[in-house]
């Protein structure tokens, strides 16, 4: 029996469920996502929400990430940032291809079609940098060595899983890949970075120089720079939340940025993160895990194994000792939105079955619920 | 040309124009929501929200005007609050019989039937209490015996506002008044706010001063605080914006009270609040204004001078000077919520045409309008 819910009853459930997961994970010495995450799941099983509250609840979530990533952003040390790109390029590379390789593989093994077999490659790509990045944060480890190469790479491994399934589309919708659109969308892409790593740094410091801004109207200001460039980002094609990161960026290297940081920390851990990982673990169906084949078993075991040998060989290449190239590794097997977005993409154009879906659907709640309490202890150890 | 927006631009406007509108009350010297209301107003004459924008967007502003009406609770003296009690129930009844009474008459006075007479009535009653609380707010004002009387006033009005909307309904529907069901309403009323302001002021002081709570926990504990109460109103039949009220009143005689005014203020007046007046302002179609005829000039002329008469009068008589009176009237003449729910139900139960639910929309925007500018300049006087 499920129970349906309109947005006030709904929002007070999640928020009850966020506090009781909190201290939960407290107690069990757990990172504190685990625990909304898995008190949302139970959540998901008994309640449904009502028609008019799925937009809002999930629209309060999407701010959840926007700021969860803004603060990534913000926390991050640019100085670290610029100089672990080169080794994350590599790391993320590793990441991508290992476990594309092996997804493709396991497809045509189990006698799948070749294009079924490219798209469940590419499932396995997209690392899903929230939860990553809400751990590192937790641990207090963003600004390590390790922690700008997970984030850096988790960036990169976006940006480049968002050109992936944009070569899918073109190529399985009219056969051939469109050269000229992915290029297009790879010039966008770096040229909004550089202009706002350097344009937009140098204005906006200006900005806080000249007009200092006090809390509240600080948060507006800060919230409408946030939207502002998700939105710019999502025009471009990539993800709304690599503006969020970019923009996180570029205020954090202005005079905003601590009275910035307090506020937006406050509303973000103190309302929509929360509801962002409870409504996160609500999405997964429990009910799933019935459904669960020999396929699923080898897909979810490859998309382990693959992230991590991938991610800790590219780490290992570049110099990362054994702990620390481990702890990139785990850090980045999540899988959640992109890799979503893809395979219910190949379903809706009638390329994958519902087995599949379903199959990673399984691989997205195990992927999510094992990182936490791994990264958290591997974390300990660097 | 309207232009359709989806949630993230639609946000991303609207905290541009509350930013802009607060400027622009700055150099004006006006209250901030004045900015915001009209620039909102503005707005919606150009950009109509996409269908699944509408309820995220209007749910963020309803969570607004719940956290200024807790804000408005947590700030007010709560010795002040019951002292005022008294002179606050004769206000409120002034306040209501001189407005429904002239609403009446005009009605008939202009060839409407009984029943259309006493809906027509019942509009000019409840009093919009967000607009007023934000302004004394603004002005320091809140803590006079002249604020505290216009909230307690106000609240008492949105009470008893509900209560007379809930005889109509029963009196249109069969015919008759249900004595019963307003005798229960007003039972669960009156128990609800009995237990809140004594067992549960004791039981949140006592865990305020067993388990401190840090900054974003406490965000998270009294944001499901204000949702609960809310619920809990909401499903006696009051409007949320009361159990919020009240959940302000609770929370802001315990050990939370500094921290989580904070808290709730910066997330408040930083985000939700600003959506909630822009949002109201989109809301007032300007095309209405086409439309305007006699009545609605006599009638926008009668809730004016109804309220500004029956609240003075009323306040006079339990001894406030002359500029209290006079600030009190004004501060009561904003109707907004109930007064629409009030003229769309009995639209959508073929009592009113819609020359009449036209009429009380102009109304609604005129008395929005005016108040702020007038009771900020009255303000000043005491």
């Amino acid at each position: 029996m499920t129970i349906e819910l309109t947005f006030i009853p709904a929002l007070l459930l999640i928020l009850l469920l966020a506090g009781a997961g909190r201290l939960l994970s407290l107690k069990l010495n757990q990172p504190e996502i685990l625990g909304e995450l898995i008190l949302g799941m139970l959540l998901g099983a008994f309640v449904v929400l009502a028609p008019n509250a799925q937009e809002p609840v999930y629209d309060v979530a999407k701010i959840g990430i926007l700021l969860l990533l803004f603060l990534t952003g913000m926390d991050l040390d640019f100085q670290k940032f610029k100089e672990t790109m080169l080794p994350a390029s590599g790391v993320a590379i590793g990441g991508i291809i290992v476990p594309f390789a092996l997804g493709v593989a396991a497809g045509l093994c189990f006698g799948f079609s070749k294009s079924v077999s490219l798209f469940v490659g590419a499932s396995l790509v997209a690392t899903s940098v929230g939860i990553s990045a809400s751990i590192l944060h937790e641990a207090g480890k963003l600004n390590t060595d390790t922690g700008a190469l997970i984030i850096d790479s988790a960036v990169l491994d976006d940006v480049i899983g968002v050109m992936m399934m944009t070569v899918l589309f073109s190529s399985s919708t009219t056969g051939a890949v469109k050269l000229w659109d992915i290029i297009f969308m790879a010039s966008l892409s770096i040229l909004f970075f550089i202009l706002s790593l350097t344009f937009g740094i140098r204005a906006m410091s200006e900005l806080s120089e000249r007009i200092p801004i006090e809390s509240e109207n600080l948060l507006l200001g800060g919230l409408t720079i946030i939207l502002g460039f998700a939105l710019i980002t999502q025009k471009i094609g990539l993800a709304a939340v690599i503006g969020a990161f970019v923009a996180g960026l570029v205020t954090g290297q202005t005079n905003y940025e601590e009275p910035l940081r307090n506020s937006v920390s406050l509303v973000g851990y103190g309302f929509f993160i929360p509801v962002f990982f409870v409504t996160m673990g609500m999405r997964f169906d429990t009910g799933e895990f019935t459904s669960i084949g020999i396929f699923a078993v080898v897909l979810i075991g490859l998309a382990i194994v693959g992230k991590m040998l991938g991610v800790g060989l590219g780490a290992k290449l570049f110099g990362y000792g054994g702990n620390e190239s481990l702890a990139a590794g785990i850090a980045m097997v999540p899988r959640a939105e992109v890799t979503l977005i893809i395979v219910h993409f190949g379903f809706r154009n009638g390329i994958l079955g519902s087995d599949i879906v379903s199959t990673v659907v399984i691989l997205v709640v195990i992927t999510t619920l094992i990182t936490p309490p791994l990264l958290w202890k591997f974390l300990r150890k660097i």
